[in-house]
């Protein structure tokens, strides 16, 4: 078992499986004699792990075949220019829902590019953070897509309800939140998402795309940022990523022995449920700023009463070998981020040393 | 040693030190516990990383002061659109080179964004593949930039002198023949390579650029193709490739332990030498295209007299451990693509293999 456990928002833990194949296969590959980060990306070595992925990818999330499965180089950032250059060629207008952070970076970049309308902001009036349901939105009828973020990875806000946008895509920025629950993918439009936090490292991002978003986008849209070109191309317009691909192979064939999405989201529930009752049940020690109905099961931020007891937690947490519980610099405070990869034994194992510092300080 | 010899054009070999190490440190990186993919980038491990490339690279090629190291995501033709994009805001006019299949790529995306002219092509009317002296070139008085491929890796044809081109910025893409020998980074205004060849592995591309080149981009430029950008977050604007950037330090680490360019540079002539020797004492079994004046020290192509022969040559070869010899689809052939990793034991094994057949066959 891992002497650490590592509550990263991102890069974040890789299952110690993967860690462990990695390691064995690293200068020899499948008998081939080189590691798998050696080989051409257009040789039949790595179309292995290239198809393999997409098949258990799609067997994982029931990915219809009407949809694209891209892997892209760099971040989820890349799609916040990515969506709109490619579904505002005719139709300029796009609906946002803010709920955060990374809501408000899509939509800063989608700005640049067409006529955004704000449909939805995250209420910050209440106590407590909260989603607005869906009667109050503003949507306009005519938009190209609608764009939201289903976990906000800083604020620890969580859609546990699928938005119903009718006839208008929907567009998912997926990177915290993908594979830790059941969804359906013929709901949306697009999906996306960075590889660190779930699928792997960094370096590679996933995008679903149903095939008739995928057409002439803007004038001037680079190459590689052209889904038309990436879907024609199978993502090998140019040399991809290989090792992060190769890492996102490992982790979902992990997730399939394990036993798919819905054993992990049972995991992931129980995971947070934990972190939250502790919260809950600590007299206001700890507090977690977000409405019960829409807090995140991967990334539960708390906050402590002074900035001197936060730095006291943190410091006595790295020493228990519970680290990278810093919340985001924009918010302060402390956050736990569990993903898949996370072990129950390192919520456990978070659980027990929260309850001691309460005790002890409380 | 390794057993197998890997003459791929990229992702190409990896030094087996650099293999070795990211193998002995996969689950727990100096220490932390933790795998480097692991770790967040904002955080101080990371840094070091970082840091100690920059440091590295930096001595490896003497890089001015006033150049900024960029490690950006995606491949380098992510730099054939960045380049025009931010270079071209105030005058559109671009000089471009053309020796081969690379330099086209970046033509045809330049021409997407700005008046580009050919002042030099490839010259492909004689027996052999020449480029031509700037003597002969038609460059312009007010050109925003004259862009280059010192080695074009398909057609192995390389410059082994540095194109004059005053105070207009000299941009260079070194994809396959960066550190590979000593140069002069000031008379650059941009230099890139992708990682794939001399630095490691897929899916981090190097930018070396003057700091006055950092300015305000195209309308439009997607905010992660922005230098300006990426110069002012050192390349963290979002979250970048990781584990591509760490195999990228180890790499820089072992050619510094290895004595420096210089020390490749006379390796890389060496290794080459003996491969054009044998091709050229073959009474044409085996035939280089390219004139010896600017023939490849990194991609040495060749040709057999027929298809056949070509099949059962590579056949051979890869039995013998000698692998991915295959030339590129659009030229057909062999091709040994010979950087940095490439120790000279697999050029030797090459080279008697090379004797051998053409002993056997001729």
């Amino acid at each position: 078992m891992r002497k650490v456990f590592n509550f990263s928002a991102g890069p974040a833990m890789v299952a110690e499986e993967v860690l462990l194949q990695a390691q064995a296969e690293m200068l020899d590959w499948q008998d081939t004699g080189m590691s798998i980060m050696e080989l051409s990306h257009r040789g039949p070595e790595f179309k292995k792990v290239v198809d393999q992925a997409e098949a258990d990818l799609r067997e994982l999330m029931v990915i219809p075949k009407n949809y694209y499965v891209l892997f892209l180089a760099g971040g989820a950032s890349t799609q916040f220019a990515m969506v709109p250059l490619n579904l505002l060629a005719t139709n300029k207008k796009a609906d946002y829902i803010d709920t955060g952070i990374w809501s408000k970076k899509a939509i800063a970049e989608a700005k640049r590019y067409g006529n955004v309308h704000i449909a939805a902001q995250l209420d910050e009036s209440d106590v407590r953070l909260r989603i607005p349901s869906q009667t109050v939105w503003s949507q306009r009828k005519d938009a190209a897509y609608v764009h939201y973020t289903p976990n906000e990875t800083i604020g620890g806000v969580e859609f546990h309800w699928l938005p119903q946008t009718g006839n208008i895509p929907l567009v998912a920025d997926m990177s915290s939140s993908i594979l830790s629950r059941p969804i359906d993918v013929s709901a949306y439009g697009i999906i996306y998402a960075g590889a660190q936090k779930n699928i792997g490292q960094a370096g590679i991002t996933l995008v679903i795309i149903r095939d008739d978003l995928v057409k002439e986008p803007l004038p001037g849209t680079p190459t590689l940022y052209q889904y038309l070109i990436q879907a024609e191309n199978k993502s090998f317009y140019n040399t991809p990523p290989t090792y992060s691909w190769y890492i996102a192979s490992l982790t979902l064939a992990w997730m399939k022995r394990q036993g798919g999405v819905k054993v992990f989201a049972e995991r992931n529930q129980r995971k947070a449920q934990k972190l939250y009752d502790v919260i809950d049940n600590s007299s206001d020690f700890y507090v977690n700023p977000v409405d019960p109905e829409c807090r995140s099961r991967m990334n539960v931020p708390f906050n402590l009463k002074t900035d001197e007891l936060t730095a006291l937690f943190l410091d006595e947490a790295k020493k228990a070998g519970l680290t990278n519980l810093r919340g985001h610099k924009l918010v302060g405070g402390v956050r736990a981020s569990i993903y898949n990869p996370m072990p129950e034994e390192g919520v456990n194992a978070l659980v027990d040393f929260m309850r001691e510092f309460a005790k002890k300080y409380g």
